[in-house]
């Protein structure tokens, strides 16, 4: 590992200067607690299609893809020229746009829940308009999450990310009592505790993968079931596709699973990259956001802010599913494929020592500590060495010319080829080498 | 006001095709409750300097300047330049990169306090942050706020923004015990309030221009007097400066009262229309934000998000700043000479039948529906005819090209010049006239 970093240091040298005068400024020298690792991050210059490119020039093959919204990868260049166009006509009014009216266009006939829509800037801020509305409309308080679930930084939902579990997420929160969680796949266990709090839960929001939580597919089956126990008792169902959206086919993963949530959040891909939260449903359900219906302490407070709505990340995200739309199953065929061909590739490599999870496009490996022979919940990927994984990650950095954000899963884009999974199978090689040294 | 409407309906045909389609797709067509005005808000094609161009060809003189973010007027040219150029290199990576580092040294020069800075993408984010943190500084849970202080749509701090201030500002809020909140300029009132509560007070958080709540500038008297109550009993003392930073002057409005604000939130200017929220502070507070000091359950988990110091913001920001830092005392001088003129004029139009409240280059016109004589808190604002300013602002929508926000403050930018208040004078002059009819 000291070898490993000696290389990162040596490529890296303008990184640390910046780095340095980073810290000066930020809390710990960036902006997302996620985004540092050690001995330093390097600092992106530019990225370009599957690249990213440091101040010294060093290229990445990019797995991170923005936080895994660049689909079509970097520098996608229909949406620098639609973007480029609409800078001549302004990129802040604060006032309706036709831009977003084609957008939601668009997203409405992909998602069909989508019937009414009201954008914001981030999904933090969408998942908290999204259980609001849910309590809202069903006069209760409690929120149902999933442990190891990411819905984004708002308070109302800042709970049982990590592990330990138990332990809070951060101080500094006031109502962590109004919610609580479930394990991943485990009907027996999620409906268990659903049943005790029934009678004041609001929705259960749930990721279709878990994405920040170890990109673990849920089964049909227990998202079948738990629907079914929310409109049994007239709980809302709330899909959070937020990564999810857009990712495995055009549209929401939902629809391939005979789901009908009462209400999706959406981000990341419909934005093109360009800040996005999307809260979308049904008529009867976002209509308790409506100032024409109800009172102030009536309806739902949702959707808006400054940036909301703003024509830039309109038009990114319509210009973004335009194009995904035209590639349709060749896009989806490629990546997917490509996905397919990572897990089993790496599951080869390590000789079934790690477990490859994901779907798709997204991917991601486990070394465990323990006796697990399945990941299938949060729970079961933090008994894994996260550590190692880190090592992992960075070597590939610091030796390859790969870039996954250490402990993140990976995300396969159109610009991807077969030769980055060959790349990516020669340094995970050399990475098995190296352990058994 | 038939007529009028006639007038509006008779130039805004295609909007209104347009707003039916939105409605199809959106919560009562927009995306931001404010919005919406009556009979239909118009759509926005383009904007050029200090002006607002619809869908129609209309175009109209702005003064609500894309929520008062743009203090140098629509698409600005240096912007436009810097965004295209880092379109080529990138809009969106997720890791760190140079243009937050270099927002950052400019931030820090001009507001003294941000001796450490996270940013987030929207004021919303930052102001949800900063309770966060002073929650988790003074391990305390109760904040307290202004009566029709705007912060955002967080949770944490949606309470008592319209009036009646009494009534929730939202159905589905589940904590609003822990915000408790202060008539603005009413020391004495306030005081007896916040030693109610000061053994569970983590912070006050103030706007020193009230904007949403009216554009009522706090006396200096009442925001050294609450900071000294706050310091005196540990508790943190949070200026949100969405708004006012860099709107008089080169930094922020705390500087010129000798005020030492414990955290500060910007946005709005300093990202140049692009989204953007800064939580800043000093080093020994927002070290608590820091995953390399303390464990999950001791820090605030704050700053971040998918979006976070993105390049574009990031460049934009500092774009913005630069060219504002080269104009200097000319810029300023300038629009809030504007802002003073369009006060005076106001007044002598309505023959002191109004109060015109602002400061430098934010104004807005009252109509007192009962005896008041002076507006200094937003329980004053609310006492004065809201119906009759909406008329006031739609009037000049409909027929003179001007472009309020219906009942919001108008904000004055570096794109206006002298024939802008001029032309105002007409316009209010004809509406003056229309009421003696």
């Amino acid at each position: 590992m000291e070898d490993t970093i000696k290389a990162y240091r040596l490529k890296t040298g303008k990184s640390a200067k910046l780095f340095e005068k980073s810290k000066k400024y930020h809390v710990d020298g960036v902006h997302h607690n996620i985004r540092f690792f050690e001995p330093y991050p390097f600092v992106t210059k530019s990225a370009n299609r599957k690249f990213l490119i440091d101040v010294d020039s060093n290229k990445y093959v990019d797995y991170w893809m923005g936080h895994w919204s660049l689909i079509l990868g970097h520098t996608q260049k229909k949406i620098v020229s639609q973007i480029k166009k609409q800078l001549s006509y302004d990129w802040m009014h604060g006032t309706l746009n036709k831009n977003s009216i084609e957008l939601s266009e668009k997203i409405s006939k992909a998602v069909p829940v989508a019937e009414k829509i009201r954008y914001a800037s981030t999904g933090t801020e969408a998942t908290m308009y999204a259980v609001r509305l849910a309590r809202t409309i069903t006069k209760r308080k409690t929120i149902a999450k999933i442990d190891g679930g990411w819905h984004g930084y708002t308070t109302d939902l800042l709970k049982t990310v990590n592990w330990p579990f138990h332990k809070s997420e951060s101080s500094g929160l006031t109502d962590e009592k109004h919610i609580i969680s479930l394990p991943y796949n485990n009907l027996e266990k999620s409906v268990k505790i659903l049943k005790m709090k029934k009678n004041d839960l609001a929705a259960v929001i749930i990721e279709p993968v878990l994405g920040g939580g170890g990109c673990i597919p849920a089964t049909k089956e227990y998202l079948l079931c738990i629907q079914e126990f929310c409109h049994k008792n007239n709980i809302l169902f709330i899909l959070d596709e937020i990564v999810t959206g857009f990712r495995f086919r055009f549209g929401c993963l939902y629809n391939t699973m005979k789901l009908d949530p009462d209400l999706v959040t959406l981000g990341k891909i419909v934005g093109g990259g360009f800040p996005i939260g999307v809260i979308c449903g049904k008529n009867e359900l976002m209509k308790y956001a409506s100032t024409s219906i109800f009172s102030k302490t009536e309806r739902a407070y949702i959707g808006g802010g400054t940036f909301s709505a703003n024509p830039l990340s309109m038009i990114a995200g319509y210009s973004n599913l335009m194009t995904i739309k035209k590639k349709g199953n060749s896009l989806y065929g490629k990546i997917n494929g490509f996905g397919n061909d990572a897990r089993k590739m790496l599951s080869k490599v390590f000789n079934n020592d790690v477990i490859v999870t994901g779907k798709g496009s997204l991917f991601m490996t486990h070394f465990p500590k323990q006796n697990i022979t399945e990941i299938t919940n949060a729970a079961d990927a933090s008994k894994c060495d996260i550590a190692k994984l880190h090592n992992y990650h960075f070597q590939m950095i610091a030796k390859d010319g790969i870039f996954f954000l250490p402990g993140k899963l990976g995300a396969i884009s159109d610009a991807h080829t077969a030769s980055d999974v060959k790349l990516m199978k020669k340094a995970t090689e050399s990475f098995v080498s190296n352990l058994k040294k």
